[in-house]
């Protein structure tokens, strides 16, 4: 990053509603509280944190209301109602400084059939392809090295990262962010046993992805049977997450890497799931529900449900367990004393 | 999808051996028996939804023989071995008719060696890249932006979807569909511990995938250290599977989406893995063993075993095990109870 | 494989300490001890497969100097300290012959912008896009289909194969090798939820990856919300393993197939991660720390520790609990003939 901002600048930036202290020097990084040095901006994100603020070098630092600390000379404090709020404001100005969303047009090195519409406000980079009676909205950019099957539909202000496959008759809403390696739109896994062999059944249907979703790099969405894959407005979908066909997923869910979840299973909105996890298919999960990472659930669970561990059962439960069967060696210990006081 | 089929016209695709009921509407859409809408075909596939059936307001509906209800005015019934089946013969018939195999012959902008064979009715679409001494059989199609290794060979019906790499000397026999971003031939992960760092391996084997194979999304399979890395015929593998250096997969075998197997291990023929299961290196899995979702296997398993768990044992102690782990807090206090009598 | 080396010819590449035995025959091919043929050269890598010498057809063996068996005629014994390490100077001799390095260049078909600094010995190949300020060291290769971001930086002797994404900013020592579809430099998974949705927060930090780095097909590396994630000199990453953002990787550690390491985590040097092992956020392991494969760790190791299992706690009281709860049937029964003599 080259970038320097006064204080002043940040401050204005992120509407901070109290300043402490004062410093010349302007903010040229960001950093952790322990590890940041002068020039660099830091932050209070967790209160578990709190007594690191003291003994950071920071030259400024963004603060929660309620702190109650005063600035070392040549460090300004920035009080703020939600300080990872206010950095992230921070961060995408910064953002913006440094890659400049690129300019309208079509680079003479993709390969766009003719009957693809393309509006006169997206970027198409090097090397994408765009197929037969694709649409691709305003102010959408394909990065480069991009795949847009036929028919498929990309709303406005879109972003599709180098090397992600959108698949024939799939669609992104607006807004919609694909990170590098992204393939929406692949085959549903499904094949009937006839005869000693696996007949692929022809998987036939879409892939429809909502507003503002995000999809980490080398995800994987397969294509519904027939009807439709789904997932929700606001959902965020980290790395290597795989969606099996015909999965509905709702509004602003959260699902963290390497995530798995089976055909047909339907999320309802604000589902978690944490990493690793697994889900079967046909179930499904209550709004608000949670899975703990590296859960493994095979069954439906109600709305607002947290459950954990394989087979997932509910979390406190789980919990209880987990520090019970490390008791299990002095448990048999107990029983077998039991057996020979009773013998 | 834009289709349009009357009643009689799917009654003969499938080979219907009895009809009951009539319309004129066509049939434009296929859906779930729950959510199907007049206009839709819809099925039985699973006995557990047969009494959905009654409700559903598709206008034609695929059935088992042994189906005893009546259709609805306007409603169709089709009545056949296994609706699945037919169900995945009407679906082809879409799929043909949606997504017509692309015309033979070279795109300009993909880069093809002159050294490589390319049969004249093979498509090599945009952007792809073959090279030195690589083969693609008669009628293969490599979509676009697939990348072919030195020496690959491709034989006859392959589909080869976007962003696929198939690394130097790897095989491919004939009809074998890899979907965007499969990787072949990627090195095994191999190293030698010297004087404190890790020495690589050379591996300088090749994957052999066999007939009829289907590889998911995103998935990676090593090449071996030296000799093969096999898939047998027929085997059908999801996405994000990791196949490791030396491994042998029998036919017919099912590897559900993010499943892992380690470095020489072997799979017998109709060997099914379920999604994330693990299994280590260097062991054998007997023909028709199966190993349940999450599943963490590490050492061999006859044939027509059936394993669950981490460690993996067999699936029937599992559930009884992990049914019993849940009462475990139940457990320990009746131990104390005793203790406490026994005083 | 067409290679033919004399025993003789093997003998000095890998400075055999001992011959005994001795053929005219040629090695053609590279084979474990139990499937070798006439023509091919084995070698007795691991003691549990000794038995298997004295019945192999191989040609030639390597073999460890406490070896003690014979030659059959027309086979050749060639003895080392390190037979693994023999047989991977051969294969790095059969992999020179076979995949000679490309020469020094940029293709017709590649994007390099011109404020690209490609060095003239690097080897940028077809179809590859190098943006804004890139840097590519000497002898550095870009196979094909490679993007390379703005400003970011690759060193000297660095292999990117097919299909790799290097982000903006993020950087390369020398040495590295990243398989096909490698993505450093997707954006962190991180949002604030503000008014129910998940606000991102711009990740505008790097990735920086050290000497001798290796990174397995289709993994990911996020980049820092600020910042740097890091992957330490001579660690070997697998494939499909997810390196979330801030993480921070020791140098010579070994991470195997699809584990996954969530954000802020630091690795110390020579840590090993088992397939599909799970790291929670903001947690250390200790120099030579190792988690088992497939466990699922949440809170900090110490140096040297050796975890298992989901909570992952230590390996030797996670195999005795393994075993015990296998007894659990076993165990409940105990309990209920006690409370029935004890009524």
């Amino acid at each position: 990053m080259q970038v320097a901002y006064t204080t002043a600048e940040i401050a204005a930036f992120i509407g901070a509603q109290r300043i402490a202290g004062s410093t010349r020097q302007p903010v040229r990084d960001i950093a952790a509280l322990s590890s940041a040095r002068p020039g660099d901006l830091s932050f209070l994100g967790n209160a578990k944190y709190r007594s690191q603020v003291a003994d950071s070098a920071a030259t400024a630092l963004l603060l929660p209301l309620d702190y109650t600390g005063e600035p070392k000379p040549d460090q300004v404090f920035l009080f703020v109602d939600n300080p990872s709020v206010a950095l992230a404001k921070v961060c995408a100005r910064i953002e913006q400084a440094l890659w400049p969303k690129p300019l309208p047009g079509i680079h003479p090195s993709a390969v766009v059939v003719p009957t693809a519409k393309v509006d006169a406000t997206a970027h198409i980079g090097p090397l994408c392809v765009v197929e037969d009676g694709a649409q691709i909205g305003p102010g959408s950019v394909l990065q480069a090295s991009v795949f847009v099957g036929r028919e498929a539909r990309i709303g406005e202000g879109c972003w599709l990262m180098p090397g992600v496959v959108l698949g024939a008759g799939c669609s992104l809403a607006n807004r919609v962010r694909l990170q590098p390696g992204v393939v929406v739109g692949s085959d549903g896994f499904g094949y009937e046993f006839v005869k000693g062999r696996h007949e692929k059944i022809p998987q036939i249907g879409v892939v429809e992805i909502g507003d503002d979703v995000e999809i980490g790099a080398n995800s994987t969405l397969d294509r519904a049977r027939f009807s439709r894959t789904v997932v929700g407005e606001g959902t965020k979908i980290d790395n290597l997450v795989q969606i099996a066909h015909n999965v509905v997923i709702g509004k602003h869910c959260i699902l963290c890497a390497q995530a798995g979840v089976s055909g047909s299973t339907t999320l309802g909105d604000y589902v978690i799931l944490g990493g690793q996890a697994g889900l079967g298919g046909h179930i499904t999960l209550g709004k608000g529900s949670k899975v703990g990472g590296g859960a493994g659930l095979a069954s439906s669970i109600p709305a607002g449900a947290y459950v954990n561990g394989t087979p997932a059962i509910p979390y406190m439960l789980e919990r209880r367990i987990a520090v019970l069967q490390q008791r299990l060696p002095d448990l048999f210990k107990r029983v077998e004393a039991l057996e020979k006081k009773a013998e």
